[in-house]
């Protein structure tokens, strides 16, 4: 085993940091373990150190690229001042400022050639937003504000409804403006509150 | 050019018979063109007199697989005996027995390697399906049954969610059965009609 010298979490760091480096501009099925490790200057064994396979390397860099989102979804999770209708507003605008710092990456997995990609980053979201609308919802019904039957299916395909809004901006912005109305509009009656409760920015 | 032998629409057929048997059996991916004709027994000049490519056959795979169901969806919507909801509920019907007939095309795109595939395959359903979801909804509002704003765009949206409930059907029945109530209970809301108006048979 090649000799660690650095700080265990900064080496990995930047090992990921190389993979989604070398993901975004040579595609996933062209990058190499040896690629990755040639552009920090370490040994292979370094990788294998950390990280099983080039697959576990991706899955790093995926789940890097949800922490900082699902840190800040904690925070409005446990916000005691915001009402369930107010958290659910920030919630839908941390997905979309999602990409907003990862350009490249949300650019290539739209890519034709990573659908499989797109498919399992949308299914890891899917499965860790699920239960925090569905605590949101819970909080709604435990105020009264919101009337929704299975909580956790709705939480589902609310976040389904907004994926697609996410994964299909349209390009001519009169089609978006009226997409993102026909969103909101189905998640209000979704939960039962009146039209115009939920204002979206995005 | 080789010499064609049997009626032009027979031989065509034939073809994609055989694409659609290899790309199941093999992979998409992994079938030839050579292997296509080999499976019927005729020259590769045959193959091109019909099909550009081997991705064009894949579309005339696709288009079949369809063809039926958006035949029937045309029986469905000129039937003036039926309201808008009775329409809407044959629809979602006619969805969900689209894989009966073609399960191991159906399996087979829901393979990891199919990703693309399958992404390509529901893009095309949802356009086929949102002009005629759309005329369904226009009559439910003429018929002043239903109450909805922006209809296309709420036509995709309930697309979306009924394709998202074909794609993941849940093992255990419960659950199933819970996501069925969810996604009925959605779209009745979304549409402005009772509880319990739509009985998906599904």
């Amino acid at each position: 085993m090649s000799r660690i010298s650095k700080d265990p979490e900064i080496r990995k760091n930047e090992l990921v940091d190389a993979a989604e480096a070398l993901f975004v501009a040579e595609g996933y099925e062209n990058t190499s373990v040896s690629a990755i490790v040639k552009r920090i200057g370490v040994a292979q064994g370094t990788f294998y150190y950390y990280f099983k396979s080039k697959e576990d390397v991706l899955e790093a860099v995926i789940a890097r690229v949800f922490d900082a989102a699902i840190a800040e979804t904690a925070s409005v999770i446990n916000d005691t001042t915001l009402d369930a209708a107010k958290k659910l507003v920030r919630l839908i605008q941390i997905i979309f400022t999602l990409k907003d710092n990862r350009e490249d990456f949300f650019r290539y997995i739209h890519e034709d050639r990573n659908a499989l990609l797109h498919q399992k980053l949308a299914g890891k979201l899917l499965d860790l937003l699920s239960p925090i609308l569905t605590s949101i919802i819970q909080q709604g019904l435990h105020e009264k504000s919101f009337s929704v039957e299975y909580p956790s299916e709705t939480a589902e395909l609310m976040l389904v409804i907004i994926g697609y809004l996410y994964d299909h901006p349209h390009e001519e912005s009169e089609v978006s403006e009226k997409m993102i109305c026909a969103v909101t509009g189905m998640l209000e009656k979704t939960l039962g509150i009146a039209a115009g409760k939920l204002k979206l920015n995005i």
